[in-house]
C-alpha cells in the first residue's frame, strides 16, 4: 500500500453512502420509529441493502436502489416480526434523503478544489439528486453519477466504465475513494488508483469480538464490512480520514 | 406458494451447502481450534463465503469455491485478530469435506428414486466429489455438478443452465430443492420448478430478535440468511422438511 500513483490525478471520485455520507445516522430514525430495535434494523437493513444489489446484478434482475433499498427495509422490519404502517415506512426511507455528512467530508473537497470532483453511487439518480442537493455538496461536486444508466451495480466494472464516460477521465488519472471495502476493490480491479478508508482498525475490531458469545448488532455488521476483504486485489491507499486525501493528490 | 407444477418432474436437483449438508456442522471444528469463538467464527465465515461468490462473480474474478473458502475463513480469523498456523487452519477447512448430512437427508433421497437426482452446488468440483463419496451420497446420485464448468456462481443463470447440460432435464421438468432463499429465487427467476426449505420460521425468528441490543451471531446469521428473500420471485413450494418432497413430486 501507499505506493505512489505514476501519472497525475486530475479527477477524484467518491462512493456516497458510508464513504462521503454516514448510514449510521438513519439509527436515529428507526430507533424512533421502533423503540429497542433502531440498532438491529440499521444494520440488518444495510447488509441485505447490499447483498440485494449483488443479487439483483447476478440475477439479472436489475431494480434500482430505492426499490431495493425499500424491499431490504421490508425484509428487516418482517424478519425481527415488526409491524408498521406505510407512514413510518416512508418516514425512515426519507432519512436516505437526508444522511449525515461525515465531519470532514466538506473540508476534504474544498482541500481538493481544481480537480474534477464526483460521486459514482449505487444509489439511483433521484436519491442521489435530492441527498447532494439537500447537502450542498451539489455547490462543489462536477457531477454526481448513478449505475442506473448501466443497469448493473458496483462492483461490476461496466459500474465504474461510467466515470470515463461522464467526466473525461481515464482510469489512470483518477483516484477513487471509498470506504466499503468490496468498492474499493472492486475499483481497483477495474484499473482505477484507489484510496479506501479504513474508519475502524484491525485492533479496535478484535477487542469487540473478544467477548463472542453475543454481539451487539453494530459490532456485527463492522466485523463483516468494515475490514479490508480477501478478493485477490488491493487498494493503492489505505487513509484513516478523507482529510489524507488532499495529500496524497499533490505527491501525484 | 403450493402451486401445482403443469408438467411431471423427472428431475430433483439439491444445493449441497445448507441444503443436503449441515455447515453449522463445522462449528464444533472452529470450537475446538478456537474456544470462546467458534460460533462467531461459523457464522462470520458463511456469511463471507457467500459474499465472495457474489462479488467474484460480479468482478469477473472467478476463483473456485476452494479458494474462496479459504479467502473467508483467512478474514474471519483476521477480523477477529485470531492467529493461527497452516495445521490449524487446515484441521478446520478439512470439514467441509465432512459435513454432516441433515439428519432426513437420506431417507428423503430414496423416497425419490426413480427420478434423476443431482446436486448443483457452488462447491467445486474436488469439494463436492470428496463430499459427496465421504458420506455415501454418491451411491444415490446421478451427478453432482459444480458451478465450476461456468467460472460463476449461483444465483446466475449460467449456473442453473448446466442442469440441463449435464442432466438432460428441461428447466420445467426439474424440482430444484434449496434452504437458502437466495438460491431459490435464482433458481426460479432462471424457470425451475423450485422448493423452497424454510429451517427457521418466522416466528422463531422474531422471537430471537426480540432483545435486540445484542444477539448471538448465530441468531444474527439467521436473520440474514434463513427468511424469504425481497427478490421480486416466489418459490413454488415452501417447505419444513425434506421429507415433504416426495408427496410434491408425486403430485405432478
Amino acid at each position: 500500500m501507499k505506493e505512489k500513483t505514476p501519472v497525475t490525478i486530475n479527477a477524484v471520485v467518491f462512493d456516497a453512502y458510508g464513504t462521503l455520507y454516514d448510514i449510521q445516522s438513519v439509527a436515529a430514525v428507526t430507533e424512533q420509529a421502533f423503540p429497542g430495535y433502531g440498532d438491529i434494523i440499521t444494520q440488518i437493513w444495510r447488509i441485505k441493502q447490499l447483498e440485494y444489489t449483488w443479487l439483483r446484478s447476478l440475477m439479472r434482475r436489475y431494480e434500482d436502489f430505492s426499490v431495493v433499498t425499500r424491499d431490504s427495509l421490508a425484509y428487516t422490519l418482517r424478519v425481527l416480526g415488526l409491524s408498521y404502517d406505510a407512514t413510518a415506512f416512508d418516514r425512515i426511507m426519507e432519512k436516505y434523503l437526508h444522511l449525515d455528512l461525515y465531519p470532514d467530508a466538506s473540508a476534504a473537497l474544498a482541500s481538493l478544489k481544481g480537480k474534477k470532483l464526483a460521486i459514482l453511487s449505487n444509489g439511483s439518480s433521484d436519491m442521489l439528486n435530492a441527498l447532494v442537493n439537500n447537502t450542498g455538496l451539489d455547490r462543489v461536486l462536477n457531477a454526481t453519477i448513478s449505475v442506473d444508466r448501466k443497469r448493473v451495480f458496483k462492483p461490476a466494472p461496466e459500474a465504474y466504465t461510467l466515470i470515463e464516460e461522464i467526466l473525461g477521465a481515464r482510469p489512470d488519472e483518477v483516484l477513487f475513494v471509498s470506504s466499503n471495502p468490496w468498492d474499493a476493490c472492486g475499483a481497483k480491479s477495474f484499473g482505477l488508483n484507489v484510496a479506501w478508508i479504513e474508519r475502524v482498525t484491525p485492533q479496535a475490531m478484535a477487542e469487540a469480538c473478544i467477548k463472542s458469545d453475543v454481539v451487539p448488532p453494530l459490532t456485527m455488521f463492522k466485523a463483516l464490512r468494515t475490514q479490508m476483504d480477501e478478493l485477490g486485489v488491493t487498494p493503492d491507499h489505505r487513509i484513516r480520514a478523507l482529510s489524507e486525501l488532499s495529500g496524497i493528490v499533490r505527491q501525484t
